[in-house]
């Protein structure tokens, strides 16, 4: 009886975690964008692999070519998915060139599966690189596909992942192990720099055209402004002044009068700017990138 | 023997409804668009709360700050989610100032995870109001997220969802209990008046163009006119005429020549048009909302 | 002791299979967009079939209408997803009217639930043809539905595919057995006539703007054209020439410089232009399509 017992717990235990390593969740991220089928044969051949795994996305709209914002991406949504998850980013343009299929394990426990071109270097920042090994392709490769060249994110990455997720392999059967460093795509961190705090415009709230910088609160804390008062904003492109305003700090939109500039912590706690209820970027033809700078002062 | 058997039973029910309280299903709806981090960083927040959360969208494609529309496509498609299922919306421009965060428990069994801002106007008239309860953020809301102002439908919305979704609580613990009524926006309900109907057009079918009207078929049968038949058909922006012709009513665009306006019941069994293939809203540039009215005689 | 031993592993099986069918998995095609509430409409339907379903989608950005890339994005991805998976598809200009409502097994096991209007005329190539049965909506259609003479996808094809893939109805009971055929587009195959090889462009890789045509590399080969070498390579629209020039075969776009016309094999394996960095079809203004021809020759 008490083994019965045992046997029921056992099947309890098999049934609602069935054979999962890390914890069968995978997010993709690419530049394909959803019109093609692209993103939708990843799935497949990770489905192939276990139709146990529990698939997301993180975006597809990343720009072609601009692993910059796939580095963004990453360093903004991974941290909030829980420890053991398998990310895969395709953001890829030498495809095919020497750079190298990684598998990055994080000291926080998660995956991120990627060509090593830049695409880890926020993420590897923010969470602290545990381990990061190369991806053995011998193995590691959907079957019968060794004869294409061009689609590495469905045959190896989406595959590959999907094999770490199920537990089919472990983290040290992805292949050999690597020094622990990435590939890192050069950035002006934030700075102050006498009464001035210095940063970069990493990215744009796309959907309302906010600009947020990599200012962090508790840098811009060293102004001394309190929500209610205003700092002086300038933008600059390249070595161009673009923008220069005094702007009032608020804690939400709602205090200010709608079209007003205002100034607001995002839900990152970076300085950000933003119309009320307009588009900041186009209003002011301010976008993102290396070459946008900003510079805040009282 | 028989305990075993029991206990047999009691572990299938178990490993089958594994621990939910509702039916384990969550579906997004925002106005967020799918270009950066924000939906997926809602879905990791859900999926750390419980990996066995079943995570689905609506769209995150309403225009923003568009209350109007969130409700929409509310009234659209959760009816057709089985009951027990948990909605998040978040289109929130008042994010911040005094809206309410709320649940609402329809009478169907349904649950709406929002700010009270008129998101619900439509549903509650579909779905008929069981309960209301105001989100209690000291116990919902993500742990370390309270310094930041601006990404309630990650810190709250998402969270409380996935709370509740997953039974982790009840609805009971999402917090106090408020008046069963919701905010509800002002619109041109259909009516009949004299011989003539009126309504307005509360959306475009966004990919074809088509113009769907608040009118449904039982008000519209009151005018006897059958398939084949024609109408009337007036259209208003504010009180200037922009459209007034007569048009065929159709059961299958295939009734109709190519390029012809035609007339027929869309999915909702709303009075709408279209151009046969091709696009009605550019054709005359006719838009939705509160603002555009229509008019239907014989 | 032994009987409950059976037992115990008839609920471990059953728990882990669910009553499934097939294999559980949905995957949805069609040209409605993501914008409004249409696509969320059909997986709350199929959900209320069952809601331990897996639900994903190939691409929901078709063109309007445009049966033929519907028919293209099948036959590119539906492959890589495990046997037993059930497709839904629609595209379907011809809505009510006499095109009949099919679901196709192929012999591979995957099942495609659809208008039977040209959307199968490539998978039945690339899969072959097990067996088509015609949708009985006496049985197989959601209830309550039966007024509404427009949304097939939710109320027929997501509903039926949902029975389909949760084993809710055999494939026999989908309805009466049809002739093992499928409504065929005309399209330009790919042939050699003399040194010359002759195919479409069936679709275009629309993130990049590559021009991928159905010249498969097996067929290529009889040009006897290594990689590093060029061939000449001609497009026409209709039967006007609006492209000749000689371009370099790469395995990698790592090979060639920035802004170079280059052709390689694509993720299919078949013959296809690109810029490196660049946009092909933009550059050069070619579209794909039955009326798009190309020619390489040595």
């Amino acid at each position: 009886m008490r083994n019965l017992y045992k046997l029921s717990i056992f099947l309890l235990l098999t049934a609602t975690q069935p054979g999962f390593g890390q914890n069968g969740i995978v997010v993709f991220q690419s530049d394909f964008g959803l019109k093609d089928g692209a993103v939708s044969a990843m799935k497949g051949v990770a489905l192939g692999v276990s139709s146990e795994l529990k698939l997301f996305d993180l975006t597809h709209e990343i720009p072609a070519y601009n692993i910059w914002e796939a580095a963004y991406r990453l360093y903004q949504t991974a941290p909030y998915y829980p420890a053991g998850t398998v990310f895969v980013s395709v953001c890829d343009p030498g495809v095919g060139t020497e750079r190298k299929s990684v598998v990055l394990q994080t000291k926080s426990g998660h995956y991120f599966v990627t060509p090593d071109n830049g695409t880890l270097t926020l993420i590897a920042d923010r969470l602290g690189i545990g381990a990061v090994r190369q991806i053995d392709e011998t193995t590691n490769r959907l079957r019968n596909s060794d004869e294409s060249y061009t689609f590495h994110g469905r045959d190896v990455y989406a595959y590959t992942a999907a094999r770490l997720a199920s537990r089919t392999i472990t983290f040290e059967q992805v292949g050999p192990t690597l020094p622990n460093e990435v590939m890192r795509l050069p950035y002006q961190k934030a700075e102050v720099i006498g009464a001035t705090i210095k940063g970069n415009i990493p990215t744009l709230d796309p959907q309302y055209g906010n600009i947020w910088s990599n200012i962090p609160r508790s840098l811009f804390q060293q102004l001394a402004v309190k929500p209610g008062g205003t700092v002086r904003v300038q933008v600059f492109h390249d070595k161009k002044k673009v923008y220069d305003k005094r702007v009032r700090l608020v804690n939400t939109f709602g205090e200010a009068p709608l079209g007003t500039d205002v100034a607001y912590f995002n839900s990152l706690l970076n300085f950000s700017l933003a119309v009320n209820q307009g588009n900041f970027s186009q209003k002011y033809k301010i976008q993102s990138g290396a070459d946008w700078q900003l510079q805040v002062s009282q």
